[in-house]
C-alpha cells in the first residue's frame, strides 16, 4: 500500500561522526533543547493560543517554533544538541510530536542529536526502546526508520541485559549511547559512591575498594567500550557530571576511549575548571551540555536590559560564543 | 479561551486502593499490555490499513482496538493493567497516542493503571516526568490533568533526587510509584547482587555486608517507605522480579509495607512457588505480572487449536482464569 522504504544505510561509526563533527566546529559544547512553556516568549504562545485554543496541540506547537528559532540560531556554532523528553512528553502525544519534530529540524540543520531520555529495560522492551530511537520499526510489512536520533542516554541499573539490545542496534546503524556513571545532581552519591567489597575489585584482577561508579565504569568496558571507531572513541560513551570533578578524572582514565556527556555546566554549578578533567590530552572525549543557560539566556540576569523577548534566538547565540569562550582553555 | 480545568481531588492513598481492589477481585494478578504488532490479529490489521494505509496511525490504531478487546475480556476479573511504554512510543506519537488511550480506556472500565515506563531524572526534568503521568501540567494559564495513571516505575540509579520529584506528586494526587529493586533479568546482578563494604552496613546501624539490592530497600524505608495509608502499606512500592525468589525474601522483611509488583512470571520462567515470598502472611502485599503469556495466549502452543485470532480476547480471559487458580495457593 505505501511503498516499501530502503533500510537507511549504516551511516558510519557513532563516535567518528561526534569527533568529526567536535572538529568542524572547533568546540565541544552540547546545547540542551529543555522547552519550559512558562518561560518561551508572549509573542510565540500567543500565535499558537489564537490557533488552537489554550490546548497541549497549542503549547507543542509554541515548543517546536521556540526550538526552531534556537536551533536556527546555534546550528554554525555547535556540534551536538540534547532534547529532554520529559519537557515535551508532559504534553502528551501532541508533546511528543514535537519532540520529534525538533530532533528532525536539528538533523536537516547539520546538527547530531542527543535524545535524553534515559531509557532502561531489558529483552523485547529495550529493543522497542532501542529501535524507537536509533534503528527500524517493524511496521506490518517489513521495517520502517523510527526517530531515527543519532544517540541516546540509557540506565544502567538492570544490567548488561538493559545495554545490549541499545548496542545491537548501535552497531547496526552508526548510532550511540551515552551511560548513566556519576550523575550531577547532589544525591547521586545514594547508590553510584557506596563502596564495594573488596573481592568486588577482586574479580576485575584489582585490589583495594572500589565504588559502584568505578564498578559500572569496568562493567561499561567490558559490555563494549573497546568497539571504537578510526577517531579512537567508542559508540559507548558515559553520562559524568560536570559538579563532580575529582570522579571525573577517576573515570576518563577507566574509560580512556569513551566519550564523556557531561551536565551541570552552568545552571548547576559546573565551571570550565570543573569539566577539565572530562577531557583527555587530546582536548578531545567529552562534550559539555548546558540548556537553559543558552536557550532562556534571554531572561538570565546577566544579560538584563540587553535582549527583547523577541531577540531570544540572538541571546542564546551570545550565551553559546561566550560558553565556546569559556571552555577554550580546557578542550 | 478553554475553560479553566478544575484541579483534580486526591482519590485517596494509592496502596489503599490498589489493596481495595485486590480484596473486591480476590487476586492479586496485574495484566501487562505490551501489543506486539506481529501477534495482534490480521482481522484487525486489515481494517486499519484499508482505513490509513501501512502507517504508524494504523498500527497505533490496531494497538488500541486490541487492547481494548483484551481490557473489556478481563476488566471484571483482575485490579490492575500495566501497559509497558516502549511498545507504544516505538511508533512515535501516534503509538504514544495509544498509549494514553489504552490508560483511559482501562481506567473507565474501574482498573488501577501502572505506566511502566522507568522513567528517571531529577530535578525539574524528574518533576516533568511525575506531572507528564501522575499529576497536572502547567498549561497557558493553569494546570490542566496530564495522561493521569495510578503509578509508575521509576529507576533509582540516580538517588533520592529522582524519586522526591515523584513522591511529592503521589502525595498531592494520591498516586504510587514502584521503584526498581531486584529485576528479573539475568544479568539483574551485575550491579544489584554486588557486595558492599561492611562500612556501608555500619551506617544503616547493623552488621555485615550487603548487597546494593539491600541498600536500595534501606534507601528506600528512608525515602518514604512508611508513609503508608490504613491499609498498612505504602504508596512506594518496589519491583521484584519472580526469578528472585531467594532475594525476595529478603527485601519482603526489609520492607514489610511496600507493594512489590512482580514481573518474570509465566514467559520468563517464574511459577506461584516462585511469587510466594513476594506475599506477606496476610496474603497482600504483592501483585503479580503477566504480559504475553494473557494478552496474547490465543497463540500459545498449550492452546494449540482452541482459539481462533476472532476469539483473542476470550483465550486471554481462559489465560487471566488460570493464572488467578494458579495463585490461589500463595495469595
Amino acid at each position: 500500500m505505501t511503498k516499501k522504504v530502503e533500510v537507511p544505510k549504516a551511516k558510519g561509526h557513532f563516535a567518528d561522526r561526534l569527533v568529526a563533527a567536535i572538529k568542524a566546529k572547533k568546540n565541544p559544547v552540547c546545547v540542551g533543547l529543555d522547552p519550559r512553556l512558562k518561560s518561551i516568549p508572549e509573542f510565540i504562545k500567543a500565535r499558537y493560543i489564537a490557533q488552537y485554543g489554550e490546548t497541549l496541540a497549542a503549547a507543542a506547537n509554541a515548543i517546536l517554533e521556540f526550538n526552531k528559532g534556537i536551533i536556527d540560531s546555534v546550528c554554525d556554532l555547535v556540534p551536538i544538541v540534547k532534547p529532554q523528553i520529559a519537557f515535551y512528553e508532559q504534553y502528551g502525544f501532541s508533546g511528543f510530536w514535537a519532540f520529534e519534530e525538533t530532533c528532525k529540524y536539528a538533523q536537516s540543520k547539520g546538527l547530531l542529536v542527543i535524545a535524553d531520555a534515559k531509557r532502561n529495560d531489558i529483552g523485547s522492551t529495550a529493543e522497542g526502546y532501542a529501535n524507537a530511537f536509533l534503528g527500524e520499526v517493524e511496521l506490518f510489512n517489513g521495517k520502517v526508520p523510527s526517530l531515527d536520533v543519532d544517540a541516546i542516554t540509557v540506565n544502567p541499573y538492570l544490567g548488561y541485559d538493559g545495554i545490549k539490545p541499545f548496542n545491537e542496534v548501535c552497531r547496526k546503524y552508526g548510532k550511540g549511547i551515552f551511560v548513566l556513571l556519576k550523575t550531577s545532581n547532589p544525591s547521586s552519591g545514594d547508590l553510584q559512591d557506596q563502596v564495594l567489597d573488596e573481592k568486588v575489585n577482586e574479580g576485575f584482577g584489582s585490589k583495594g575498594r572500589m565504588t559502584n561508579y568505578e564498578l559500572m565504569a569496568h562493567l561499561i568496558e567490558s559490555w563494549g567500550a573497546e568497539d571504537v571507531g578510526e577517531s579512537g572513541y567508542g559508540f559507548m560513551g558515559v553520562v559524568v557530571g560536570a559538579t563532580y570533578p575529582a570522579q571525573a578524572q577517576v573515570i576518563r582514565k577507566l574509560l580512556p576511549t569513551a566519550i564523556f556527556l557531561v551536565p551541570g555546566y552552568g545552571a548547576q554549578g559546573g565551571g570550565a575548571a570543573d569539566v577539565k578533567p572530562c577531557f583527555n590530552k587530546d582536548g578531545l572525549g567529552a562534550i559539555v551540555n548546558s540548556s537553559r543557560g543558552i536557550t532562556f539566556a534571554y531572561q538570565a540576569e546577566k544579560y538584563a536590559g540587553l535582549y527583547q523577548p523577541e531577540a531570544y534566538a540572538e541571546a542564546a547565540r551570545a550565551a553559546t560564543l561566550e560558553m565556546i569562550e569559556d571552555l577554550k582553555g580546557v578542550a
